[in-house]
């Protein structure tokens, strides 16, 4: 299939494109020019945002994809004042230029990204911070194209992710330096749910869900579909298994530090999991390889 | 009362300004670089919106408004791709730096506008266009606002108003203006069933809103209200209704036209009524009313 993805340089991006590469997936990325296209696979197109929509549009008429995954956000776990546009235009003005450009194009389906932080305490939608309210607000928008089109939209939604080579700021990225370094850690008391998921099964999520846009696109349009773990634990309990796994004791002051404003205590439980998919790796193999690629 | 106003220079806003101050709230209008002020009443202060956010902050900080509303909105019947930045701009991120400011200000109250046309054959949410899509995500930003503050969030629906000196490019002017030409229009089969409200009452309820807003503010938190006539028709019955109010046939081809791509027949119905609040004008004393001031 050709694919538009956003969001190719974060995490999942790189893995994910890697992976839909592999399978002889035609891909064009769409980046900025800011962006580190150093780290992107070569084998992919690179398209460059513009703030004229009319250039969006040209590429989907010139390259009639099958579809768009749509990765790119700007996260924000608390924002700044300053940060309203930069959050709008990122997480709501793309994907509906993206839409637009689908629609336009008769492009057969969309895969959007959402989180689990859209549903705070479980509800149908409370939104843990602004960053979650942009991600909610442009599932609304993007009911005004399904509804004027025959476009298939599509959200996946993810909670926490880790794999190899993850750069990102996460746990167990500050937990693999405790083990190096020696040094102490002030966490809060730990009492919170963590529901984490290995990159390879998410990456497995991503090609599952496509195949059903690409095959029963009926089974799955308008639906959002769920990726969590099947080993949810406390945070206190999960830096147990990260020691056992690893051997080296974590020096961790729990309690030292309050709960951040709105900690999700339980994540989000009344999810429709995504038909054929479960995790295929426990934790424990999963933290396994992942250490390795730490540093 | 001291309060915000944005969307001053429209229709709703200059009759509710002159309200507000005949009452003797005091008033700032947020106004755009381009707005034309010349129409606005001079005994509200002027503030100058600009794309940074701090100068709002900054304002709401100083003048620590009772609090807000919001009337402005860029409406679009229909969209062209190059409409959707000011859409977004305009109907997105101009309430989401209001609502900031407020949250940071601790203002006590936002009074947001809304539209039947977020409820497409009477459903919860299903958007008439983009421009009722961005009036829905907007909703979805609020929630994080009031979860997040104090701050008293209400809606009030609006469907089609009308009333003296609207140069509005609506119904009533056309069909006035064949009354003047002896002019034949063509129109749709005129089916559609019109809810068209006068703008004294539409101005009452705003006035019995903000009421409820400073007296009993729990009882209006974070719900929405509809402001509806109680002479619901069709198009075509309405017509006959103007006709003999004016006394003076129309020329009008029915059928000629098709109707527009979601054309709404059976305006929003499951409505929450605005407590105290009924129209307090007929159809036809409120288009006598308003036909004086027709040219």
């Amino acid at each position: 299939m050709k694919i538009l993805v956003t969001g190719a340089t974060g995490f999942i991006g790189q893995n994910l494109i890697k992976h839909l590469l592999n399978q002889d997936h035609s891909l064009v990325l769409l980046v900025r020019h800011n962006s580190d296209i150093s780290i992107l696979d070569n084998r992919a197109s690179l398209f460059y945002y513009s703030d004229e929509i009319n250039n969006l549009i040209t590429l989907f008429q010139k390259e009639l994809f099958d579809g768009v995954i749509h990765l790119a956000s700007l996260f924000l776990a608390t924002h700044q004042s300053h940060n309203i546009p930069n959050l709008i235009h990122s997480n709501i003005q793309l994907g509906t230029e993206l839409l637009e450009a689908c629609k336009l194009s008769k492009t057969s389906w969309f895969l959007n990204t959402g989180t689990f932080w859209q549903h705070y305490e479980n509800e149908v939608y409370n939104p843990v911070n602004l960053y979650a309210a942009t991600k909610q607000a442009f599932e609304d928008i993007a009911k005004y194209y399904t509804e004027t089109s025959d476009l298939i939209f599509t959200t996946l939604n993810l909670n926490d992710t880790f794999g190899p080579n993850d750069t990102r700021n996460k746990v167990f990225n500050l937990w693999y330096q405790l083990t190096q370094t020696g040094a102490t850690l002030q966490m809060s008391p730990g009492e919170q749910i963590i529901d984490i998921c290995y990159i390879e099964d998410v990456i497995n999520a991503y090609e599952i869900l496509i195949n059903h846009l690409k095959m029963n696109p009926n089974d799955v349009k308008n639906k959002k579909f769920a990726i969590h773990s099947n080993e949810r634990m406390s945070l206190k309990k999960l830096s147990k298994v990260f020691e056992n796994t690893i051997g080296i004791p974590l020096n961790i002051e729990w309690g030292k530090r309050s709960y951040r404003e709105r900690e999700v205590m339980i994540p989000w439980k009344d999810t429709q999991p995504l038909p054929g998919w479960k995790p295929k790796y426990s934790l424990i193999e999963a933290i396994q390889k992942t250490i390795g690629t730490m540093k």
